[in-house]
């Protein structure tokens, strides 16, 4: 549903310097301390929902103060809590002393332009993931997440992403998400967000193959700049899910304990997904290519046919002309004998029209010969 | 057989969409549980045939009710359960329980476009293969098989494959086939699937030559759209062919106990195959690009060829109708000695004739000399 | 606010040679002893700055005596020394016997085109960096480093550097830098020198967001050199940071002892950083060579409209004025029926510009069904 | 000397058609049972040449009946059992009886589409090599070679091959060949397949080089189909020698005991060879690259020529010619004052002949300032 | 000094065949013994040159017949024995039997087109490295060097090397040389050898600059076939280059005993300086690449601007050119006053004179609004 639209947004926005943007929005001065932190704009308030559960318990609160996090420091259950926006430095500050989080994963989590991958701390697992999030000059959005031994943090760059069903699950009990640990959500998480790709890449696939019977239809009518976007924003895909499957490889290889091996096969299972969409997404940058090289033919193809329409006519009617000039000089036959005495012959006329007649003649069996004639016809029948 | 009328059927139905429909099919809701199934359109009921052998026994039937299947279980021999069809979720997930699937396998047998792979379950391997089965919109089909120690079983898309030689050499008890275990089914079929490409992979390097003789007669004429479906179905295959052969890589690694030592020269022969399926592919996906650069310079040629005869036509005739032309002019030589006097010479006319031979003739040496001429002869007798 | 003028400089310099002259500055003659300085045109004084701290102590001194060096052997907490310039050879055999670097280490750091990396000596480490500095034909400037056990050792090229906030953090003790061993430090430098590639970077994006504007607008003013000048800096840096990402895996995994464990995920973070600079490297590098494409198509197209414009308007008057043509031939009706009797027809005038208009007629409406006249104008919506 | 005539056969038989009818003849029905031998066309006669010899016996002999070869099954040297022809499948499969060959193998062998590859058995090695053999459709023919601790047999797909030298070696005992064991036989023979492939390459760089001419003289006539005849040939003999090199590596590493250690020395220089062989394709694919692109640049450099030609012949004469034509119109000047009243001034022809002049004389200057007139003889010269 | 010349070398001889003769001359008869020799062109006597050297002893002799090599096999220090010419077979033949070298080492000194390796003989090491020098038809030679405990034989195709600061080290005691081993000999040579490239590539850099700053200025007069040459200088550069990196990181990990630990220093630092070398070549070859897209994009877009010259001049003047043939049609007027009463209209010429104005006027601002006549101006300024 959101995604429907995001094609013409895409178009509208122009996308030029939105790389540049995000560039430049949240990097440290060169040389700053480790886990300095820089406000990237206006501070937006931070919206924290906090989701507990065991088997039998289950409770969900958005959190007000972050001193409310405290009370479920020793919940026996799982505890995620949700963060979303992360323009607020002070409540991260406060979030990160709370959990003893390293001050270089609060400056990924506050700098939202990482790679997805995964690094081992001593007590929690701090993982990368980005989810697709069509946007003002983006097209994904990075989603930060701690795994530890009984909770999952999150931290989402903007409201709004593709865990709602995760939710449902958690509420309804559905599977096995509610007898299971963090690192099951963990899991579910990174799963959702594979999966969302799916169909914002469909959508894309969908606008190749418009492309594609643009192209196959007219060429020359092919929109090539929406060509060059598509390709820009499929570059862009291909980078956020690349590491994304180096990070789920060592996910399944990680010996902190914080994984169960009962995992492994789900873990794999993401994996798998991850190749698809690289396979999906390879398949769309080779149609892309293979469309521009369509493009670039079929325009020269044209050319190749007004070029013969314009040579045809210019070629018969030019020398045709010039018969008809010399005809139309004024010499003054009454002083000479040579001077223009056809002009006085009694089928002078008939004559050069007789000679303008084979000249036309001729040029034409020339270019049947040649082929330009019958043959545009029968090329035109044959990639019909 | 069927593989003759392919290209027809690919040209017809304009394949464009394909990859977008196959992947719309069958995704689960972002987020959902892991193994939840979607159904893919209306339900088709499945067809199982069930084929059970040992050295000396052998029976074959049509199993309508799933319970039917709990009878084979304890037979000594090897039990393979051919199932076709997988859009009828509940009988899938009876087959399931009845032989203890995990959830994720049988997601995978449902949604029908994984890449080749193997998974190693406690009691049984999960392989997926795709054999070809040019069909709407697809070139492949995935084929999912279980091999347990007793029992094979392989899920189809559709109805049709390329297993009838194997159930053949089952009957007629041909080769090793009914004296060995479910491994050598396995590897049969396998094998069977691998096989398969051949034949398909042969028309497209018919059609490859096709285009290539077209392309030397007459680059214009040659069709690159159809150039482009071909590339397209060939990177389709090398998809679906690439990671087989390191599925097949992994089978001979493989130390689940399910696998015989004997069968490992069986495997690195099928993965022999694999190897020069893709080296056909390759080599027909360079002679496509070849082909492309080919066509693009005749035309470039052409165009060269066309714009020469427009260039002489135009440099030879424009002048000579300018000179006809200014002698057309009615100036009036009454009034004036300096008004056209050559209009009264007696040899005016003449002279003018004389001038625009002159013109012509020197043009016609300046094209001779850049070879425009008598070199447009011999470069056709060159590549002719 | 260094770079802000960066382009401008580019623009101007022409940068062309700059490899050249590089590469030709300092390499000591073929077969020269190992450990050869040459000079590289003339000396420049050699400006060194020292900084040695401890967490309570801190001392900075512009050292005009290397002498004075020695009185800091035995200071106990970091001595960073601080040497700008390096074609004073006599200067750096000096520091060199000071701290008795090996020959090639000191034919390294006279010899400013080295690539990033790591070498391990007894009792230091020697690392050669990178750090950009924009300046007449060259993007960056070589920083060679020396980490010992409470020492480091700073070689630049030139003056100025990106290392002011380190310098700032060392003054103020903001963070654990002042607690922190000489590996720290040089983690610091290192970080400060990668960081510093982002807003050059920026620069690089914003020009091709230009470049990006100017081909959507009209193609045929994108200044295409301006894109190869681009594309050679982009190689350069790439160049640069490349080997920089394996000199930050290597001091990862380095085991002379001078590195500490809790050093490990800094570097890491940093070497994260070079990933993402390789990231936005190739991003525009894609999209230069995106831009190339667009460029060349849209000249092939604008092309094939200057020529549809020239067919059309020759066309249709070359045949019209062959037509007028035929009626100024001067023949003489007086002598014979047959010569040109239209001329004298009542209705002959009008008869001839009712042909000439069905002529002109005819041809409209071939142009209009082949797509030329009124397909033109809405290829311009569509694309507009 | 074979090779000599090759070229004029490619460019003759025209080639296509040739992948097709490779595949197609030799592979069995899909699914048939592994080791399934196939007849490809009419079986011809296989003829077996028997060489047996140690330090100083020599026995060289025509096999009739195959029972003939087990008089020589216990002969106390090396034997080498050489059959030509693949056709004859009683011939092989009596062979395979006799040396107990794997049905694998013997497929192998006879379908003669393999890539080279070794296979380790219990008392033999299966080593399969291709030798170049330019024939109707392809350009190498299969050796299959079976190394046992006695024997070896060669099995060729046709008669003629390169092993004449090393037969020749046998018999006159030069070299240690007579006094090695089979081992040594078998890298002779490699040794003498990979070295062939040196006189066919060579042959293929000088029709590189006479095509490199000729776009040096005039690209307009290269022949851009053997230009591509060329790079598929090319692309055939690598995917022939790539696996080749690392057949040898894997014969280096062989732990059979069938593989003397003295023999690594004599295939680790066989390896280099076929590594230098690689070089030669790839800097010929390189070469045949480059070519292609001087080719089309030189036809658009040329392309532009002829533009100029024509635009500058059309820009002068057309607007000279207009003047002239509207001094040919007709007004009737002896109704009005104002009907081209120049008509009869009294310099009223010298003018328009000077205004004409002007015309010409202001192009002409503004066709050298753009640099076509000078400017295109100047470049004759610079690539003359 | 040698190099300066080099480029009109290269331009004059062609260079076109030179891989294929160079192919040509060495290769011994298909199938022939391991370490046959063949005789290339005709034999140059063999020039040989003996240093001996210690500490405090130094001998250099030219030695005449290669029984006083016998004299030195004693020698306590390091014997240098350098061979120049490698076509006298029988003096090589004499030296391997002193030497007692593997008839594989010989066929490799005598065959000189070997890549750059390492191979491990039992009491010596044989290295192949490649030296610019810049010949007939080729740009590097061939130098095989044997490394033993107490010796170095250097075998070179042709007289002329880049040692001579090596001999002059050895003479003058300079740095360690003289205090150490073969090993450091071995050192020095090939690191004399990769220092050599530097000057060379620094020519083949000078000659893409001048063809950067041509096509700069005008890209109508770039050189292509000068571009396509260097193109393949530099391929072969590479292939010289790139295997001298992999001979070098496994002279670091030998283990033979003949390389001294202390020498690892000194091997990496001289395979530091390979990888700048091919640093260097891959700029080159992409400075090249993206300067033959500048040319040809440099070609259309002049192309499009001669077309819009063409464009204009015939689209104004063609339509105006017919309207004076109109009036320039003799239709009798007296006959009837349908017949061109405009001619004897009062203001009839000067109402066709403002029609050809309005018409002139109107083509005017179509090509102002298309931009192609203000446009041109402006784009001209912009890329100036
Ligand atoms: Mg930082
Ligand atoms: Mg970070
Ligand atoms: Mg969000
Ligand atoms: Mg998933
Ligand atoms: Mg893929
Ligand atoms: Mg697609
Ligand atoms: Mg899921
Ligand atoms: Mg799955
Ligand atoms: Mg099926
Ligand atoms: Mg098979
Ligand atoms: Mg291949
Ligand atoms: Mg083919
Ligand atoms: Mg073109
Ligand atoms: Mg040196
Ligand atoms: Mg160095
Ligand atoms: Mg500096
Ligand atoms: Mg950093
Ligand atoms: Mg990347
Ligand atoms: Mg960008
Ligand atoms: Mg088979
Ligand atoms: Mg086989
Ligand atoms: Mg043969
Ligand atoms: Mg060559
Ligand atoms: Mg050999
Ligand atoms: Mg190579
Ligand atoms: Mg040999
Ligand atoms: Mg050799
Ligand atoms: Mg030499
Ligand atoms: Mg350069
Ligand atoms: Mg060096
Ligand atoms: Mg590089």
């Amino acid at each position: 549903m959101r995604n429907r639209n995001k094609w013409h947004r895409n178009k509208a926005s122009g996308k030029i310097g939105r790389d540049h943007h995000r560039l430049a929005l949240h990097k440290p001065p060169v040389g700053a301390s480790p886990g300095t932190l820089v406000q990237a704009g206006e501070a937006n308030a931070v919206s924290i929902v906090l989701t507990a559960y065991s088997e039998h318990e289950l409770a969900e609160q958005e959190i007000d103060r972050l001193e409310q996090l405290r009370d479920w420091m020793d919940f026996k259950g799982v505890v995620w809590v949700d963060v979303r926006g992360v323009t607020d430095l002070d409540a991260l500050r406060q979030i990160a002393d709370l959990f003893e989080l390293h001050p270089l994963v609060l400056e990924d989590i506050a700098h939202v332009h990482q790679r997805p991958k995964l690094e081992s701390y001593p007590d929690h697992l701090f993982v990368v993931t980005r989810i697709p999030n069509v946007n003002e000059g983006t097209l994904t959005e990075q989603v930060s997440l701690l795994l530890g031994n009984h909770f999952i943090i999150t931290f989402q760059e903007r409201v709004g992403d593709c865990f709602d069903n995760v939710r449902q699950r958690i509420r309804t009990a559905k599977g096995r998400i509610r007898c299971s640990g963090s690192d099951y959500l963990a899991y579910a998480l990174i799963d959702a967000a594979t999966d969302a790709y799916f169909p914002l890449l469909e959508s894309y696939a969908d606008n190749l193959d418009v492309l594609e019977n643009t192209v196959m239809r007219s060429a020359e009518r092919l929109p090539i700049e929406r060509l060059h976007a598509l390709k820009r924003d499929l570059s862009e895909l291909r980078r956020a899910i690349w590491p994304q499957r180096d990070m789920l490889g060592m996910l399944q290889r990680d010996d902190s304990g914080l994984i169960g091996d009962d995992l492994h096969t789900y873990l794999r299972d993401c994996q798998d997904h991850s190749l698809q969409l690289l396979d999906i997404i390879e398949t769309c940058r080779e149609t892309a290519g293979s469309l521009m090289e369509l493009y670039l033919s079929s325009i020269n193809l044209r050319m190749n046919e007004t070029m013969k329409v314009l040579t045809m006519i210019a070629t018969i009617f030019i020398p045709l002309s010039f018969i008809a000039s010399v005809y139309g000089m004024n010499f003054d036959g009454s002083n000479s004998p040579f001077n223009m005495p056809e002009l006085g012959w009694y089928y002078g006329y008939l004559a050069v029209l007789l000679l303008m007649l084979s000249v036309f003649a001729g040029f034409l069996v020339f270019f049947i010969r040649r082929g330009w004639i019958g043959g545009q016809r029968r090329s035109d029948q044959d990639s019909g």
